[in-house]
């Protein structure tokens, strides 16, 4: 799909690097496990791919823009040179553009499985929704409009929810709409992507103050040097690693009238805690 | 619907800031226009309107983005500051991806008039092709990667085509598409569309070698100091504004179809060749 052809090799290029650098896959995996989970019918898998896709490529643009000089200058992201200290900075921009812009191209393809296109319109504007000025857009932007400037613990999980945790949401709900779960599962699986969502943003704070550059594949300390507030800055690590483990749990009771088919995403949960990196 | 609300206000008034910076709104009056041409139905302009609001805001994102220091570092857009001198670089960077973002938002809203979900997923994959990777950001790149380089004129060409023609064609196409335009009537507008996108980016290299930085509101001159090729470049002023206004000829030729109804768009073809800025 996103191949490199003329004239645009060096574009694409550039999308295809950081798209492939090794993440995770923490939201693609998300959405597909959802569908596992409600498990209703055996196109579930081939209709979530796309929205599996465009979910990681709208992760990737977001940490392609974050990175930026202008923005969090970072040189490092998971464990390689980030995309602008090798296609420069206007590259680095128009690849974010370009792997958000993709997104919604995929979510939108002709040939995209047996999804109506009322339930592929309403996965699109859920998407739109989380990744835009109201969501994952707008919590980046009070991020750095905060930085060195104290604020209360308010306005942290605002600033947490919105960069990290409508995302993550978002791809358990899109999962859930494209796998024809119920309103009630629905509302129980937002549940769950809300408290992994808190959890996933609670353990990258923790993550960033004791682990190693090396752990991390990316700067550590750099929360600290940077006068961003985070969970450690204001309840130190203990209450921290705390608050990380109930909002695990509570993730996992959301679960709780799921059969077995839900057990990945209940492993989901127990690895947002237990991660290195 | 873009109101400036807590906690994000800093972020969508930088939206704002270059949305209604006083844009020449070309492609959603050629949106609109379109789908007065085709005129099936009462409720055309209803429909039309927020996919007309969507291309606008692709294509100020589009300019946020450009005039960024890291790429063509322009201070002055429409006679204004732009985006990044009033709300810094990390400041135009979100506020461009949040445009961007909202486009799709509004394409998939669920209050969005009478087209059907699957006449609105059709328009939504034409605008993210037209803007993505493949269009009008792959355009953007190729036109940065080529910097003082030389190349061909078949290079110019595709620059020129994806960085501007694709959105331009785009708005007349999704007009179509969603006004109800026969496939036939859809072929010919489309027709227009390129040819009046082609005239649109020759007549804006001839005004960024002809005109005053004052009549242009934004830096005349530019091409030519940042080596960038231009038609003029390539061709010279006389020889550039003939085939300006053979491109606007065809593009009024391939609407011999319509009746009057079509008479903006034939008006907007006309503007194209003589506006001055």
């Amino acid at each position: 799909m996103l191949q490199a052809v003329a004239p645009f090799e060096q574009h694409i290029e550039a999308m295809r690097y950081s798209l492939f650098a090794g993440g995770k896959r923490v939201r693609p995996i998300l959405c597909l496990a959802t569908g596992e989970a409600v498990a209703k019918s055996s196109d579930t898998e081939k209709n979530l791919l796309p929205i599996a896709c465009a979910l990681e490529c709208i992760h990737t643009y977001s940490l392609v823009h974050d990175d930026l000089p202008a923005m969090d200058d970072d040189d490092l992201r998971r464990g390689k040179p980030t995309n602008h200290t090798l296609f420069g900075e206007a590259g680095a921009i128009l690849a974010g553009d370009g792997l958000l812009t993709w997104a919604f191209d995929l979510l939108s393809s002709p040939d995209a499985g047996t999804l109506t296109p009322l339930e592929r319109l309403k996965i699109i504007h859920i998407i739109a929704r989380a990744a835009g000025p109201q969501g994952m857009v707008g919590g980046q932007a009070l991020d750095i409009a905060c930085e060195n400037t104290s604020f209360p613990f308010e306005t942290l999980q605002t600033i947490h929810k919105n960069k990290t945790g409508v995302l993550i949401t978002c791809s358990v709900h899109a999962g859930a709409i494209g796998a024809g779960a119920s309103p009630e599962q629905t509302e129980k699986l937002i549940a769950y992507g809300n408290n992994i969502g808190l959890a996933f943003q609670i353990v990258d704070d923790l993550l960033n103050a004791t682990s190693t550059t090396e752990q991390l594949g990316k700067a550590a300390g750099s929360d600290a040097s940077r006068g961003k507030a985070t969970y450690p800055a204001f309840f130190g690590i203990e209450k921290t690693r705390i608050k990380a483990q109930e909002a695990v749990k509570r993730a996992i009771d959301a679960l709780s009238e799921f059969s077995e088919n839900a057990d990945p995403l209940r492993a989901i949960a127990e690895y947002i805690y237990t991660r290195s990196h």
